[in-house]
């Protein structure tokens, strides 16, 4: 039976099912850089203010560092005896130091320590998916420049409703993951305190030096409650919302993806080395790639889901239900900033067939409303001038024909207004163009958007 | 059968359970003042550009605030055969102004126009959840004030740990709910912009102004992709996904005052005109409020569950799945502005039992840290005074007696390094007081911080 | 300020905030049917063993009975100060009957009270969803049948894989529907027992006859442990599983309707009089009823995770936590079996369009793998058939033809196993009916799956 | 670049980057012994149906029953190039058995193969987890049988109402975990069919006899459509709900544990060696163990929760967002399986402290509702005895005495209707043992079900 860090005040030991079942350094080993990182900082800390001297400090220094190459060199074997990974680094920078390990823990706690390494690793992962989702900001904008003449019918309800440019679909999706972008910005900002000094739960009898550890860690200040700090995990909550709905705008995206791809359909075509065949039918190719990203979605759904279950009602300050916080941000942050990059990869990759999308514009009738539009510039009430052109949809498409093929004379059966100009008023072009104002179809005002994008982009 | 308002196009009508099942009026007939100013801001717009003609336009904006004043005189009767507050309230105002009613739609759709109406709605109830979350921490920061001698065991793990002021722990939900606050006005930022103009998908043919609309709507700016703007309920999922966040804090905070309340633990009473009896048994006083806050978490959090389900793999733009996020997201912002108001009516009618508090003190050996940070002083490494300190509650614990009650010699038979002066060092207020870095358990740092929160709560 | 029901202990009474945020009339009025019937079983059996006397048990049972009829004449207010159902019916029975009212309260509780009414409200509601889900199978099995010549590319990863009978997709959604089904009934029979005797958590004192009250309600039995009968929420908790994964399947088969009836594909059309337009484009017809149940979906699932969130973590027995079970519970019962009926709807009424299946079979090799076959029937093994078959679809593809479209000297310059009856071989119906094991795609395995399910379905 | 088994159709390979994104063999590898068990079947049918010859199928169970031992004696190494762990169990077979291997895949599709692995998985997880509610129910009914004599205070709202035996308390949750395995049996027994001759959506073409491998495997059948086989993913479903609502009894039972061990509560004390002390707080004796469990129900809940989103609105048949189903399953599964042992063996080594229970019957007034009772037999109307039996309370309450401390005549102050043996009736035994009908409290009736689960549960 190994060593516990509290011995003195227990009669028996630990049982084995309990230690296997309560260690956490299986998994919470991935945090070692982070743990090192922050050991470094307060050992130094320690040593500035004299709570250990300088020689002790510059000794555990080495030590860490020490450590820290062992682990890129692939020497570290971690013990789950050892519980977690803190008491594995104690036990190994012991061998490496000797006794002088014991005093990097002073003015120290686990939960103090935990919820610092956790911070550090969200920061990291926030500034990866930050990255990513700049990434694939930069490849929709850049498809949607090169593709910037292809027009498509947009869809509502899964339906053709108006022509719009592939490229506008696109960029709505830039908008998206801008904003996911700001909230990973603002999670960030929030949670950028130092915890350190905060001990168990009371802070520290150790005139400690708060603001030197949170400067050497890069932290812009530090926490301002003990009690608070250690049972804060609102920096997770925030950060799984946050890849939460930056994976449903995924999730969209592949969705139309997938189906923008089916042949029947074909607007795009995703990049083969993203999709895969089947061992049974040879003629198989299918969207995994993009299967994957949006089923992959409820996994972090999941996971936010999980934190939430596990802090309500829990009291203060921290209670060990609190370790269960670990996999899932792990797999979250893993899974966003994999899908980000396989989602830019398809967008960078997918091939644009414009013909088909404009032939796509030539049914379901995707002028009616600017024929109801032409008529109620024309003076016709709109309630009025909707009702024609819903009648004359019904008349074409029971004579199988599109709204473009009716003669003038056949327009004016059904209302007055029609006057010549309107074969010119049904174009593709047209329809799109007069959609002008901020935030329209309009190819020139698309083509504004993605020179302003480009600009918000270039520094990210 | 009632008119709808797309019927050229259709050869039958909507069959009456579709009606009912697809009907919203019931319950976004809440939406119509957002919807009249909405609509009062677009047609005073419509009348400054010249697309309706002013005297059109006074007529609209008569007619709209008329509606208004019936409605607050509850005067307005909905029809759900008219399927939405949009529709029920063109056709009241047609009753009111007759044919003009039809202009109002002009360069106008459904989907741009609940967009708008949600995020109207959304920021009323963000400005209220932040007034309700600064009301709370007023409450909770003058509790604290009100109460700074008071020392009570501070717990992790539900088990007694250090001794901490009252207030200190009561400052920690400060924190957290001011979290909560910034959460909520980074939403709010992040969605102030006005999405009319974007009509069903595509933006509108008619020279709009949409800056002009969104300055008299209150908006910082205009939304600038018409499919996102229809599409997007990101607004609606980071508001609950603060929400709930928030939720779980006010959980936690519930979660303390039952057991705080506890007779066998009796740190508080909660106020009993937020209690309640039982019918069968004579003796009981429950604390019903707490417990119905804790439980309504699970609410707020099914909310937002259900919308990112809901939001999951939709494609562009608008789709009628979206017409679900209006049930969770009121139901969401009512619980929480009102589980809001009821926590700071129960902080603020809480009694304080300062000296249960202190007795508590006397058992759990919440000084053995402190013990062992006397030894770690004297130049015992922390490892072995951790020892020390950890046999000394045994043998106390075994004894029925405090560490308090050991004599020196008794303490010195353990270890050489304690000395006449460990009696002083072991008081509560010794303990706490050492404890006096930034953030930590001293009542000098806790006065400090209520000082900075009245400043920070001052403006709010 | 109303009177509660326990006065005696309390010195103030309760908060006018208090009872409007802990009331619960507002919506378990809904039970009020259940808790008659409740209470008339109760108070016969009250009378039955003596507890009250046969002529007060008959007064309460004639006053009860009045009420309900009240109630179906809606003359019944419900006052929110009563605080909830039971309240309200006592105190209105008291007005009928006098002080012997009070007497049916005797030997029970509400918290024996609320579960039974729960538990008869759930039995009714999952009548409802079973005979829905039964409904909904006879569609599906009656349009199979109706449409069995009729073969559609079935899909995978949404691409084209292989010919099968629409009738066989339709009634892979029979074989889900009934699973539902049994889910439903297994929590029933789980359910079945009567809390009635239960009291507050420790069972009555009255020598009351729990097996006689069990049988007046249609019990199967009563429950074995007072605490755990008032403290149970499993049966909410299984019917809203249950619901959860049968709204899946309501959402799958949605999914499917909608892309099935997108004009690029239409293989059906859904019925008019399900769908709905656009107040904005004259042209569209959209799919809005299966769009509402496929958004429902996520009501539903939310509410699962409502009540799991509630229940975690709550002791014994009963907390006013487990109030917050009812309205996600009759929300997910409601929209369930709406959705049930919904669809069946739009099964019934879908047209079918066999002619367009039998077209979308042409393309995308749907028989590739009944070529592998072939040649893996003539001895060449299958990775190599796989190969072979592969190759030729890449050929036909660059060449824009079809599998069939080949001659046979150019299938021999990929294989020299081909022979002249693989044209017969690559027929639709020869594919489909070469599948004729169990569960297959062969029209006569279909055809027995709709005769099985027809003897399986009559009962129900 | 690894050879994919669908090569001749593409013309790029696979991406590394899709590679290492859609690779499962890193978990699914878990799964080859249920892979090797259905391929052995399936190798034996072939064989027998002459699909291959029986020499060929002797081959092949040869092989895998070798890939089986080296698996055992950890000499399997998989490779991710390799997708899945049915490629690389195949991969392997040809090293041993060489192109025969290729053979094993005849009349079979990854689609119906991993839908069998999951199902073999899943009745072993099931059984599993039978096994440990049952041995948790046992230790439940051992802890109730060892203690029958002890009271306790039951609760409602955390506050004390009515005496109960102890034992009665611990039955609850044996109730909650039959029910749990009754789910679980339900569970088994629907999805007890084989999916083997599903193929990939269609059924197969070879004569294979689906009844005899279904047989082979253990399986009570067979499925009974194809499409709606290899899509279905309900069972695993229907586990994670079952597993949720155990988590959260498990949860419910942990948040007692923790509570009723707060010193200063101090009904049970849990097994030293389940618990775990502090690095830095020398008084620590944490309930680590149970805090797990409660924090791991939010794990459970999440795995639930993102398998409904991921089924959510997905096509028939296959799609690859459902190879996200497994590692929450196997997370689910073991969390609860050990959650299951770890609190069978808290309950197992927990302490009683009968004589702190009834104790804390000596407060609280928890023979308020007996008092109240005595006052109903001798007529007094329930509403008055409750009204006089709450001021008594209150009385009590204010001068710090119990209601067992007032002298008849003070009694009588407040009721006439107080005689001598009011004395008697106000003892703790007598309260519990007048509740002795089915499913009370009272001793005799504890015992009697105490006997009856025995029963119950000695077969399973």
């Amino acid at each position: 039976m190994a060593k516990t860090p509290w011995g003195g005040r227990f009669k028996v030991g630990v049982d084995d099912l309990m230690r296997r079942f309560s260690e956490s350094v299986s998994y919470d080993r991935r945090l070692i850089d982070y743990d090192l990182t922050g050991s470094v900082a307060h050992a130094r800390m320690l040593g500035e203010t004299g709570i250990v001297t300088r020689e002790e400090a510059g000794r555990l220094v080495a030590g860490l560092e020490e450590i820290r190459r062992d682990h890129e060199a692939g020497r570290i074997e971690f013990d789950p005896a050892l519980e977690d990974v803190h008491m594995n680094v104690e036990s190994i920078l012991r061998s490496k130091v000797g006794e002088v390990a014991g005093k990097l823990h002073t003015a120290r706690s686990r939960n103090d320590q935990i919820n610092l390494d956790m911070r550090l690793y969200l920061k990291d992962a926030i500034e990866a998916a930050m990255d990513g989702l700049a990434a694939l900001c930069r490849a929709l904008a850049g498809s949607a420049e090169e593709n910037i003449g292809a027009i498509m019918p947009g869809y509502t309800h899964t339906r053709k409703a108006q022509p719009v440019p592939f490229s506008h679909h696109l960029l709505a999706y830039v908008e998206m993951f801008l904003r996911d972008r700001g909230r990973m910005e603002d999670c960030r900002r929030r949670m950028d305190l130092c915890p350190l000094g905060s001990g168990a739960l009371a802070g520290t009898t150790f005139p400690i030096d708060r603001e030197m550890t949170a400067r050497e860690l890069g932290f812009a200040g530090v926490t301002q409650n003990s009690m608070d700090a250690v049972g804060d995990r609102d920096f997770l909550l925030e950060f799984l919302s946050a890849a939460s709905i930056a994976m449903v705008h995924l999730s969209r995206l592949m969705e139309e993806l997938i189906w923008w791809g089916l042949p029947e359909i074909g607007f795009v075509s995703l990049p083969e080395s993203f999709c895969t065949g089947s061992s049974m039918m040879p003629n198989k190719m299918n969207p995994d790639a993009a299967e994957l990203v949006r089923g992959k979605t409820g996994r972090v759904i999941g996971s936010l889901n999980s934190l939430l279950v596990i802090m309500k009602g829990t009291p203060l300050a921290y209670n060990r239900d609190l370790q269960e916080d670990k996999e899932g941000t792990f797999d979250a942050s893993d899974t966003l900033i994999d899908c980000l990059l396989v989602t830019e990869r398809l967008v960078a990759g997918m091939k644009i067939d414009a013909e088909r999308m404009r032939r796509a514009c030539s049914t379901g009738f995707v002028l009616a409303t600017d024929l109801a539009d032409y008529l109620a510039g024309r003076g016709v009430p709109f309630r009025d001038a909707h009702e024609v052109s819903g009648k004359l949809v019904r008349h074409c498409e029971e004579r199988g024909v599109g709204l473009e093929d009716l003669s003038l004379s056949e327009l004016r059966s059904f209302s007055g207004a029609f006057e010549e100009d309107v074969k010119d008023w049904l174009s593709l072009e047209a329809s799109v163009n007069r959609r002008s104002l901020v935030g329209g179809a309009a190819t020139s005002e698309v083509a504004r958007q993605i020179q302003r994008l480009k600009t918000v982009l270039e520094p990210l």
